[in-house]
């Protein structure tokens, strides 16, 4: 007997809801509640992040492994039936690790568990070999005087706090960009770092490291926190710590990568394009599978959502699947990103929102909206259908969205954050162990449902995102 | 307005006391009890587990490394204040990792997290090659017709189950042990093994694998759960996975391993010895630190309690920190036991009681004495005193209480177990991942509370654990 209450519910919601059509068909709203409920068991993120991890593996920046990945990705989005389905190709120089090893050979020799930091160069054959200086931050290193690192280890031991929102990563991932050049300029011949990471386990985590005149100047490892604790007690108990650091790593300057696109077409504003933009490729130690095929399962799985919708939204959804988001630079934007708003500077107008799924498949806790879109009628619609995922409305603005859509966001493009519950992100982060198995399934169905309700939403309204950000600023 | 009741509790002891002397000074209860409270804020065991893995990390069966150990342990022992301290050599055969690679080269090539077995070969150096061939369990593999799988690379997926006394492992041990050689007799180039493990990080776990004829048949491997799910996921989809695999292992024939003894030397029963077990080499991949640092630490700190009691134990308590036990064969007696044995043969009568602390440092939660002691007076005034800690007495014989002391056992030597919960144990067992941060501080000092309460009781007795074992047996 609860066919009449819902015949009514839906009548409300369709007097009442600000982006409703007509009373003939269903409301944005009411659809969207739908597909929000459907994501919760829909199996073509799980399947999508499962077979992608399995099948390829890692998938490093400019690497066949990435291409291979870009190529299984276009086929499973025409499979499930995305639109203009298609490979955009882009030159970039690929890193490439190679053998590599780094030990304390005094006092006593034993192995460290590390990595050699994304960019940094290769070694002599034999390594280099310095004592080891601590330092508790990258400020403490960069008090340091010059030349007094000369033919020393710098190590910066930061201790990277756990946060949900990522921001402890935010302040210590300033050591891993900045710390070679800066320990270089003070003469010392290497730079380790305690691992960004806050899982306790013996995994280094690898990233990228600051180019400076297009190089990194010295051999720079990250070392796992338990490494790290190892030679901070060495240090405690009064040795002198000498480390050696071997790599083989090698620069490959013409490769190629791949941002992987496909849409849902819109109706009447099918010209009006909504960016959800994930990246492809990973770390080369694991086979990233928080970081960042969840991502990707996650945007293709909401935007196939839109197939299921009694009727195809107003705008496109287009899934961009970028390449190359993990070697760029930090302090640069990045070349999937940048490649694509390259080839679409004349469009740009036509992107009328954008955002990206890049922190792994923790639960979405909250959205950050366009400025002027909290307090909006597409706000206060969103913020009901988002409820009953849990997910709340975010006092924090959305910055620029996310790494791969930041060149959108710096042209102007109006982005948005669906902010995941990064509490144990950053235990498996760049490690060999960002592997499926750190997939919560229903956690991954969650981000979909939160996805496909501000997508489906957003597409099949007239909302004007950037004249939104000019009105009145949100009262709360 | 306590110390009346202290005076007068001690009293009841010492008149109640089974094992009391004399009302003049403190009964063998009193003074067990004072030390197993001492014991839960003593400095020393964590001090040795944490010393001892940082100075010397990893320390291999036969290497330099544990020589190290050796000797460290054996000055650490006197600075302790033990007597009689000595480090008693023997030859071994060691056999050292090399560079080692275990890889899918098909469908996608992606490394695996692995690590070549204990005393397996090394391989060509282009490795071998062949396609994964399933089996759920050795008893499946034992099925196998011979010459069935030839060319093939046969690999057990059995799941070990998590168990708190460690059984699961016990059960599943026997495909790391047996796997390679049956493997090896069905025509198999080589053997892969999911780690016996419950961590679910991508650690592969290490270990002896069986020799037959001197020799281990085929090169053998122990992938991570991860990667293991990773083969069975690729088989899944109905791939055929292709594997390589590469190792330079090699044996050195001419090696020595050591034990490390001392002693706290006993009054009127001093030829009486009570040993205290442990070892110390570990794998070479992490630091040992639970397997098996933490036991040298809780025997070593146990008996040097016994120094701060009002007076000696009639009888000695002997620390021996055994050395080669990882590398023995699993179906033989190990290298340091049998060895302290075959020393001792004519004087095995004066061994009166041995046990072993080998499980890593999760909390003792019961105690299984020697046939015929559960109930005896001992066995009452034992359970009394190990009550506050938590511990029970267990229905479960002692076995051979270790495998360094089983060759005592087998000798007719009286064995105990304090029987620690291994919930956690092989998530880290075995793997680059035990290191000293695995290790609770509070947990490690209840397990030196529960060592100086039976040592000190058994040393400062006339029990005879021999003949209990022919008294009528227990009705509980």
């Amino acid at each position: 007997m609860k066919a009449p209450s819902i015949v009514f519910a839906s009548c409300v919601l369709a007097l009442l809801g600000p982006l409703a059509h007509s009373a003939a068909q269903p409301s944005a709203e009411t659809i969207a509640a739908t597909l929000r409920d459907k994501a919760l068991h829909d199996p073509v993120a799980w399947d999508f992040v499962s077979e992608l991890t399995t099948r390829i593996g890692p998938r490093p920046a400019g690497s066949a492994a990435e291409r291979a990945a870009a190529e299984w990705s276009a086929r499973k989005l025409e499979a499930l039936g995305f639109e203009n389905v298609h490979i955009e190709s882009f030159p970039m120089t690929a890193w490439v690790r190679g053998a590599e090893r780094a030990e304390i050979v005094a006092p006593s020799p034993q192995p460290l568990s590390a990595v050699s930091l994304g960019g940094a160069p290769a070694t002599a054959p034999g390594g280099v070999e310095g004592e080891v200086v601590l330092f508790s931050t990258l400020d403490e290193l960069m008090a340091a005087a010059p030349g007094s690192l000369a033919g020393k280890i710098a190590m910066v031991t930061f201790h990277m706090p756990r946060t949900q929102d990522g921001s402890g990563y935010g302040t210590a991932v300033l050591a891993r960009s900045g710390g070679p050049a800066e320990a270089a300029k003070r003469g010392a011949v290497g730079f380790l770092l305690r691992s960004l990471a806050t899982g306790g386990h013996r995994f280094p985590h690898a990233g990228a490291t600051r180019y400076v005149d297009g190089r990194v100047p010295i051999p720079a490892f990250a070392v796992s926190e338990p490494d790290a604790d190892q030679i901070e007690r060495l240090t405690g108990l009064g040795e002198k710590v000498r480390v050696r650091l071997t790599s083989a790593a090698t620069l490959v300057p013409n490769a190629t990568s791949y941002n992987v696109i496909g849409e849902i077409r819109g109706t009447d504003r099918a010209s009006e394009v909504i960016v959800l933009g994930a990246h492809l490729d990973s770390w080369d130690t694991g086979t990233g599978a928080i970081d960042d095929a969840a991502g990707c399962a996650i945007v293709t799985a909401a935007a196939r959502l839109a197939k299921e919708a009694p009727r195809k939204p107003q705008r496109t959804l287009r899934v961009v699947l970028y390449g190359s988001e993990e070697v760029s630079q930090p302090s640069d934007t990045l070349l999937g990103g940048r490649t694509y708003l390259e080839k679409r500077k004349a469009e740009i107008g036509s992107h009328v929102l954008a955002g990206e799924s890049d922190f792994g498949a923790g639960r979405v806790y909250s959205v950050s909206l366009p400025a002027g879109a909290a307090n909006s009628a597409f706000g206060r619609t969103l913020q009901r259908l988002m409820a009953p995922i849990g997910v709340i409305s975010s006092s924090q603005p959305p910055g620029n969205g996310g790494a791969d859509v930041a060149p959108l966001a710096a042209a102007g493009v109006p982005v948005f954050l669906l902010n995941q519950d990064g509490t144990h992100y950053f235990d498996y982060h760049h490690t060999a162990d960002d592997t499926l198995d750190k997939v919560n399934p229903e956690e991954l169905a969650q981000n979909v449902a939160a996805w496909v309700t501000l997508a489906w939403l957003a597409a099949d309204s007239d909302v004007d995102f950037r004249a939104l950000a000019g009105a009145a600023p949100s009262t709360r």
